[in-house]
């Protein structure tokens, strides 16, 4: 069920890409982490003239047994409400994506409110809302893989070759957090954060109930047993949309802490994922740096965003045409006749 | 001659945008630099409903007598063949400006070349190249004013209210060294970097170039003697552009080194500009975040650009868009009935 997904080594094409980059005129290297981004788009797609076709953003929703716990600055209702604020195009994901000419996509992946059949949401419920991970286990292993399946056909209905990552549900940040201390093993709190805005004490609560949890459930390990555990169904989504987008060789954008959590557990069952994302910003909770680390990622925006909802994504986007730009309609030095670097 | 820049100070306005941007749906200061920029952009329109008309990069060409002391990896011939790359649109700054919307003007400040008359080039030629400042000024105080005003001039013609600077001249790194260097005190070694791709005993060569210039011109301190003495024809008119344009109250998109260092210039002489600025990058260029540093600024995107051309600005212009628009288009709570932070 979970797709293979190989390593990208095409030692020939890196050689042209390298050339091709080298040739146009400016300064060897001097376009920075803009080249490494064409060099690797390139290398996704198999050519040294890649482009970048309908991109498009899926923000997964969906609520978390884990709020009766008190983990939240917002009440579990935040959920449904910004579900509605996307739908009516009031949110910041909504200008950012419509600014860059990015497509969107809502996902109710799980959120704990009747939506009613509506045109321009994706209905994939597949609980309203997972159970509190405090008492027991998130999901079941068939939610778990329910998820992660309507996360592959979700991608397998995209036109275009770009999907970034976006997600809402209050709670997460939360759920996320455990994800990343049970499968990096760094300290609870290096992972814990202040969320959509928790106080220093509220911080140091959902630690302590993110530890006494993982003391509950000790023993549980494998990566798709941990997601099933302390994950959400807007996370096991993701981490199935993932892994399908990168064995379709699409390029992966992936968003901030929530997002990168989901992207930790396909790691854990493909590393090879890797080679296909790209991390659009360091967000400003605690813990997504070390979790970038972790997965030895070099994140393209560091703007202190805390949102979620893909906003990261959307906004790293024109880096990503940049990119694919330059390496298509810079002149070369031979072209545009400058004369190369002298020795 | 020198405009009058205000400081940015109206107390009742900074709290009318903090409660627009508070109110957005959102957890409180969750888009980061974001919010900062839509504060500052307001600020500077004197609007908690600010707007950005037709952007523009203006790119600023010249040369240097200091070529003949062996401080660049390229020949001076570079810079008019990229002059002529800029209007044949194959240089990096022509691909992503156009990408941004964002119009593009390119000004031969004093590039040592005949182009005859071009349709696309503004002709603003002080002299072809400044003289060799090992050996004496690179400029008279004449043609530094020259300089100043006719970028005073270009920024009255524009119709927009955002405007970024670019520059290309073989040789203007050391230029921008030593006025980095006599202005604000940093050790030249500080100050000197690679360029466009200098070795390692380059970069050395370079810094005793530079100390042996500051030597011979002991004494030389105040701020437009220091821009006649080391600078070049195209930081002096950015000089005078960033000037006008704070001035008149426009958004000033700053780039990378050279450009920075042009902005030194202007901001001893007028420290208030420095409200009107937004740094678009942190350069690779050794030199660049010490610059940045004592300017107090916070650039907005790290991606290791060394290509100067103004760039960085088309680079980070989304951004602004960003800023601007979810200021503009976002719902608040209340419009979208979505539940505040409880406590």
């Amino acid at each position: 069920m979970i797709p293979h997904i190989v390593p990208l080594a095409d030692p020939q094409l890196a050689v042209r890409l390298a050339q091709a980059i080298d040739n146009k005129t400016k300064p060897l290297g001097s376009l920075g982490a803009l080249e490494t981004l064409a060099r690797q788009i390139g290398m996704i797609q198999g050519t040294a003239t890649p482009t970048l076709r309908e991109p498009a953003i899926l923000v997964f929703a969906a609520d978390h047994g884990i709020v009766a716990e008190g983990v939240s600055a917002y009440p579990q209702d935040v959920t449904w409400q910004m579900v509605e604020n996307f739908l009516a195009g009031g949110a910041a994901i909504n200008v950012f994506a419509a600014q860059n000419a990015c497509a969107l996509q809502v996902v109710d992946a799980g959120v704990a409110h009747d939506f009613g059949v509506r045109e321009r949401l994706l209905d994939r419920k597949v609980a309203r809302g997972t159970r509190n991970f405090a008492v027991e286990a998130a999901m079941t292993p068939d939610q778990c893989a329910q998820a992660l399946r309507h996360g592959m056909d979700l991608i397998d209905a995209l036109p275009g070759n770009v999907v970034g990552f976006g997600e809402m549900g209050i709670g997460n940040t939360t759920a996320a957090a455990a994800l990343m201390h049970k499968l990096t093993g760094i300290a609870v709190a290096a992972c814990v954060g202040a969320g959509t805005g928790l106080s220093p004490e509220g911080v140091l609560h959902k630690g302590r109930v993110i530890e006494a949890a993982v003391q509950r459930h000790a023993g549980v390990d494998a990566p798709l047993d941990v997601l099933a555990t302390f994950g959400g169904f807007e996370i096991a989504m993701m981490a199935g949309a993932m892994l399908r987008a990168a064995e379709r060789r699409m390029v992966l954008l992936i968003d901030g802490f929530i997002v990168t959590s989901a992207l930790l557990v396909a790691a854990r069952l493909q590393p090879a994922i890797l080679d296909y994302c790209v991390f659009a910003h360091c967000s400003d909770e605690n813990g997504h740096r070390r979790m970038l680390d972790t997965l030895g990622a070099t994140p393209l925006l560091n703007l202190d965003l805390r949102l979620g909802e893909g906003t990261g994504c959307a906004l790293a986007l024109p880096l990503l045409h940049a990119a694919v730009n330059f390496l298509d309609r810079m002149a070369t030095f031979a072209s545009a006749q400058v004369s190369e670097q002298s020795a």
